[in-house]
């Protein structure tokens, strides 16, 4: 019994019919919700269709509460230790036992402690982090993530130069604007908005310098804009090519005929 | 005389002095047909030209109609079977047969059934993709459609995770911008629409956040923006390199002989 | 003598100083003239520099006149040929010969021809090519010249595809906002200048969708703008990597010691 | 004694728990300072905070200072030479030394000659540089220096290419869009300012062509800016490979002991 509901809700290199189909199943609602929560933003939608919304979100809340509880029922299979409680007590604090979790929480909150509605409905937001479990098995999320982790050292170096370039550029520029236009850059936070925008290249328009120095200083941010994108893709590109090296490295050397 | 027809009409590594004219004759067609279609867009040139712009759209579609039942009259060359029905089916329902038909549907359309003259004029379009076809043979076509077919599960990995973000991002943003500026952020829509403008660092202007929060999530989503493209960029580049790594493998030592 | 204003001015392997001194002599040239140029769009300084700015436009004329009648002087040296005159005339026509030429045309022009002065202004901008012949024996100039130009069917194809992408989106996009804000879409054109702000991702922001299928289409635009950056940046690494593949090649097959 | 101090303050390969501790009471120090200078920013927490933040400023000053002081006493150790004042002179005007004098000169500079406080309080921008002293071992970051000097050449001539595209092309929008809006584009600096943005893909929306000439123009400029962002990045990926190049070159068969 145990092992069918394992076989049921882990999709393994088996991939039987009806795991498959589960796994579309659980795809297919997390669809369906967050097309009900586009529509409840829509305020005469949400009047008009409340009570079916209200009764959606409760089927929703209640399959993946099941799913939780058959999770947590076989979690001796998937988290195997010492004891059934430390079993479970691993499940739960898992990355996907915590998704699962943020998935169903917000809709039990306010019956055990008060909290403000708003934040509740972003809480809900937790949901879409599901659709990452579809993959769960996937080879290519897991070879992005590798490239991405074996370059962490230069990504954030990358980063953190990136950062410094933005402090710097918004406190010029906070002294430099700032006497200009002093509705513009009134403080550090609204250059920063704006240093984050140029180094982007997003340009979004609401904030621009005015004066000559101001121009010059926006111009050298956007160029090394340019760099910003340059560096982070030269090292992924050079990740993947890291692991096609390796791979293409595992061959016989053709003249002892033994593993390299 | 079917041969002959083939040899005209379809381009292949033979490449006839009148095969090739054949082909820069269609090319030009095309060409003639956009600006056409471009001139009619301004009301004063469609009104004094429209009796010849009439004539040269008859004329465009006498052509490529001649051209698709040539191609008809020869799919049993070009698409073997083993009837001469199964043959013109197979081409009709070929991608380049698809096209083909679709160059020429919407003037026949009005004929058949009642159809909105402006959706009509969209169909028109279709004439375009027909320009696709010049690079049927082209080897660079092929390898670009190669490299990012072979890594379409990384590249749709991206794409997937690119949606998760203007979707989580979307909402918060609507939580947050929506109760500060109602006529910007009215539901998720027009959320998304921000979300996708930000993310592809585009930054039109014409809706961007004001409170603090708001540009602080706006500030990650432009910065993950650059992500969006360091990461395709860089599984891009490693196809291509792929490709160039597997071509070189297959060489041999010119002097002893032996494979490397 | 003609053999020393060969070594004087083309700047060969040899580099002798008096070259180097010559080379440099045109660049600082080149960058007064280009600072004058800037000086002239300020109207104040124009009329009060108007005397000194004219005296200077003819002394860097006499100059690179004298430089281009020293060229065709010693063309039998740079262009060898059967004949002087074809020498000349080969050095006339070469890349290099052309830009001598455009640089100094614009001053002669007007004894010879009737000519718009705003036209002519223009023109004088040819004089900044001349500092392309600054590296004309730059290896990394033509490092990357090569790259481009080994790729070029592959970017060829990219950019042939954006236009495609361009035009039909144009297209629909006449269609779909044209009728909504036709101030903004009021023909093709218009809408062209659109798809490209939106494709290249520079998002200006004095044209915009408004309506829902106007901001669905241009959000998928933006996306393809992604693309259109990842594709051609992924092709010209490729190029680079096949050059450094190529040279890595040139190595001794180390077993039997020879070239491969 | 002197050679404890250098075990603190200098980072090694030995990496002490107090010379860690230390490093990060100093990172800790420049991001407390960062925070106090986005709070000066703010009007009125200036002036509640006032005497606070002044005796911050005073008590980093001291601590930098001191350490400053402390690099001085050991600077035979750090950069030895053939006489003290020799060493202090090297380490005075080593890279780190520079940086380090910069954080805490701007304290002192009013105390020996007459400056302005704005131009002042830029200098202290100076402090965000130690940032870099963090790193100062770090391999990622040496590795992402090389990789850029490596193709120092091939970047400097996209710079340069993309400097010539950026004249020309204002000076071309000046003769055209000067003469439609002149209040945009009344001299060159404003005219370069349009180009950068629209080359960098920032596109304010500040400065746009109305003109269908400055349209055409602007459009080439757009499409040149994704060349400028895919060729120092396929430059930079080159780089990093040429890295992963030499080094996968120096292995030898483990089995037959050959150099491959």
């Amino acid at each position: 019994m145990k092992k069918r509901i394992f076989k049921l809700v882990e999709k393994g290199s088996h991939g039987s019919v009806l795991n498959v189909t589960f796994d579309y199943a659980i795809m297919i609602l997390i669809v369906l919700n967050t097309i009900a929560m586009m529509l409840e933003t829509f305020p005469n939608i949400k009047s008009s269709l409340s009570s079916f919304l209200e009764i959606f979100e409760i089927t929703s809340v209640a399959i993946f509460t099941f799913e939780y509880v058959l999770r947590l029922y076989i979690s001796d299979i998937t988290h195997p230790s010492t004891s059934r409680i430390k079993s479970i007590f691993k499940f739960t604090f898992s990355l996907y036992g915590i998704i699962d979790l943020l998935a169903i929480l917000p809709f039990f909150l306010p019956f055990i402690i008060k909290i403000d509605l708003r934040f509740l409905r972003m809480l809900r937001l937790m949901r879409f982090l599901r659709l990452l479990k579809i993959h769960r098995y996937n080879n290519s999320l897991s070879l992005i993530w590798n490239v991405v982790k074996s370059k962490k050292a230069e990504l954030m170096i990358t980063g953190f130069v990136s950062i410094l370039v933005i402090f710097i550029s918004s406190f010029l520029m906070y002294e430099i604007e700032g006497k200009a236009q002093p509705e513009k850059f009134p403080n550090i936070l609204e250059s920063l908005w704006w240093a984050i925008a140029t180094l982007t290249t997003v340009g979004y328009g609401d904030v621009y310098p005015i004066t000559g120095i101001g121009k010059f200083i926006s111009g050298i941010i956007a160029i090394l804009g340019i760099g910003l994108i340059a560096l982070p893709t030269g090292i992924i590109s050079a990740g993947f090519m890291d692991k096609i090296e390796k791979k293409s490295k595992q061959v016989k050397c053709p003249h002892c005929g033994k593993n390299i």
